[in-house]
């Protein structure tokens, strides 16, 4: 009845596949490997609770009334100031605006920069928020391969110089989907590409605090020696989602813009969840509750690496996650994921098929598993039933 | 250094005149009757403490995990309850969607309808948020003019005919930026004219709640007898703004496709809020909450149109609010109110001038004060400081 009142933007914009699979997949007797929930685990909840009770103490009516477009200037400075200490960087709270969700992070940068047709540079695959997020901007995307050491470099040098795009937006920690880490190298590679390039660099990092192996963190693409990087953050994967709270760190007149489009937007994220989030933050050890969840998820993601290693067909290929909570698995070409799906679901195990992270999916042979929310004995179940339905496709 | 890069949406939109404003208002010296917070009488304190707690006993992880994009269903079912009993709406959680406040209510909205050039009947003057809003989306604003008693007939015919607007967006209840209502009368001849139009009509209702004068609620344009009416509440005036919770009700049609567009833009609203909310209203006596809150707002209004009709000289014309947060204030034609801003902010009084509610704002005479924000007193030695301002002018 309203197909004729509405946008453009919105007739063009993928319907959420995603969520269609998730009402199937949410049948208790199925095995979910589909959703991208962290595990409750890494939610300090008795310690959120002590700071609820004290930021109500402390500051009264200021956690209940409208508040700063920016951010609530604590939570900021924590983010100054560990930006600082772990990165080198050379920023202050001008430099740092809090947005609802990464989620909103994306939109409002679509909103600041793109205009109808402009391209922008993408993983394949890419984060399907992304896509949904830019695609409300009508921009126009090129998908750049992924190797298991980041991204394919001459593909990308062909992508910058035949489609010269505005914006590029990679996740180079545990990627989501795949799970994949740009390698050192490969990240000065990338930078080498683009430097001189009328480029904007968005560097999305949602998982990369939750490092279980191999070591130290690795710097981000062309850190502290662009103006045009854009960081994301989020406190999503760390403490907890439920707020909606992350940030933008960018230089200052970028931020200034996306201050504008914020205010157009919702005024300002939820000043209660920012109070409550900054009292956890300064009164807790964050490091050492980031271990606790890094200590679980490095057992989930090795049930099911080991559980995938011992039953799947030969043919099937798998990434090794060291870190985020996903992996990512490559059937035979000419295979079907969406037959190999009905038949999972069939066996009551689920996954999330590699349509919505592809801007064009076409013979799609690959799909998502997340391990960060069934024990390991659950996982172990769920990849024999997969293994079994992989053997009948 | 950025400019190229930036959005033709980002760059025509108005820089935020009255934060700009609000920066100057700050200063301690200074009674300003510039902003527009509801008072913090208005945050049930205590109870929104029990609440937190009774939540976090009751919910656990639940609180703090990822949720869905419609919102909490205790939290719609309120809404339907609540619009149900009020105004008989025959409607569902299906026809209900939380939103991060309302002004995500405005950006969701003009996501989902507005093509580039999209003409939208907005009030003369109109609230700010929403111009904003729209300016994102390059609306086309046509601004019809309001009189005491509601939107000016003829204008509004004359700008239907003329330009066939989509959408038309009013606050028909203490409108922000007048405190204007319109009455039954005017309502009903405003539906005269629209019915048969293809319009969508959005009516905003952030302060229907709070009427202090003249008894009755009166119903909205069209109530009942439209499917291409869309309401739009708050709970920031009534419980907290800091939550950042607003709500749509439409056709479901509509809310599944404002549901895709929240996906993208900030998966859901903070979840923690929504139980928090959910859990006070269904725990307390919201209409008794609503009581106190009115009866402040009735002795601060009345002292600042009782000390405005004092101390203003004759030629200025001022509205008699009968509920809401503000009064709308128009000096002589030909006299600036931008000089009158400068000379009340050296006798330390601040008001928002009225450019920033016009779309194209020329040889503006108007301002808006806002009453709940100061004590009797107060209100009564900031209105002599205008009125002397205003001799000066």
């Amino acid at each position: 009845m309203f197909e004729n009142y509405f946008s453009q933007r919105i007739k063009n914009t993928p319907s959420s596949f995603i969520r269609e699979i998730l009402k199937v997949t949410q049948k208790p007797e199925i095995i979910s490997f589909a959703g991208g929930l962290p595990n409750p685990i890494s939610f300090p909840q008795e310690e959120l609770k002590i700071s609820m009770n004290r930021i109500a103490d402390n500051f009264g009516a200021k956690i209940y009334q409208y508040s700063t477009t920016m951010g609530l200037d604590s939570l900021r400075q924590f983010i100054v100031d560990r930006y600082k200490r772990i990165w080198g960087m050379d920023i202050t709270v001008d430099n740092v605006i809090i947005t609802t969700g990464s989620q909103q992070a994306l939109d409002l940068i679509g909103k600041v920069f793109i205009n109808d047709g402009d391209k922008v540079l993408v993983e394949k695959p890419s984060y399907l928020g992304l896509l949904q997020a830019f695609c409300m901007y009508r921009a126009d995307f090129v998908q750049s391969k992924l190797n298991d050491d980041g991204l394919d470099i001459e593909d990308l040098k062909n992508n910058i110089k035949t489609y010269k795009p505005k914006l590029a937006y990679l996740i180079p920690n545990f990627q989501n989907p795949t799970g994949l880490t740009y390698t050192a190298e490969n990240r000065k590679k990338v930078f080498e590409v683009i430097k001189d390039e009328n480029l904007i660099l968005i560097q999305d990092d949602p998982y990369g605090e939750l490092r279980f192996e191999d070591g130290e963190r690795i710097p981000y693409i062309g850190l502290n020696e662009s103006e045009k990087n854009i960081y994301l953050g989020s406190f999503s994967k760390i403490v907890t989602p439920g707020m909606r709270l992350g940030y933008i760190i960018a230089n200052k007149e970028i931020i200034k813009m996306i201050e504008t489009a914020k205010q157009a937007s919702d005024l300002h994220s939820n000043i209660f969840g920012q109070y409550l989030i900054s009292d956890y933050l300064h009164n807790n050890d964050l490091d050492k509750h980031i271990e606790k969840i890094k200590k679980l998820y490095k057992s989930q993601a090795s049930a099911m690496v080991g559980a995938m290693e011992e039953y799947f067909p030969k043919t099937v290929k798998f990434t090794h996650p060291k870190g985020g909570m996903f992996t990512w698995v490559t059937i035979q070409e000419g295979k079907s994921v969406t037959d190999l799906f009905d038949k999972a679901i069939a066996k009551k195990v689920a996954f999330v098929p590699g349509h919505p992270f592809y801007v064009n999916p076409q013979n799609v042979n690959t799909l998502r598993l997340n391990y960060t929310n069934a024990d390991e004995e659950t996982i172990k179940i769920g990849i024999q039933r997969l293994a079994q339905a992989l053997t009948e496709v």
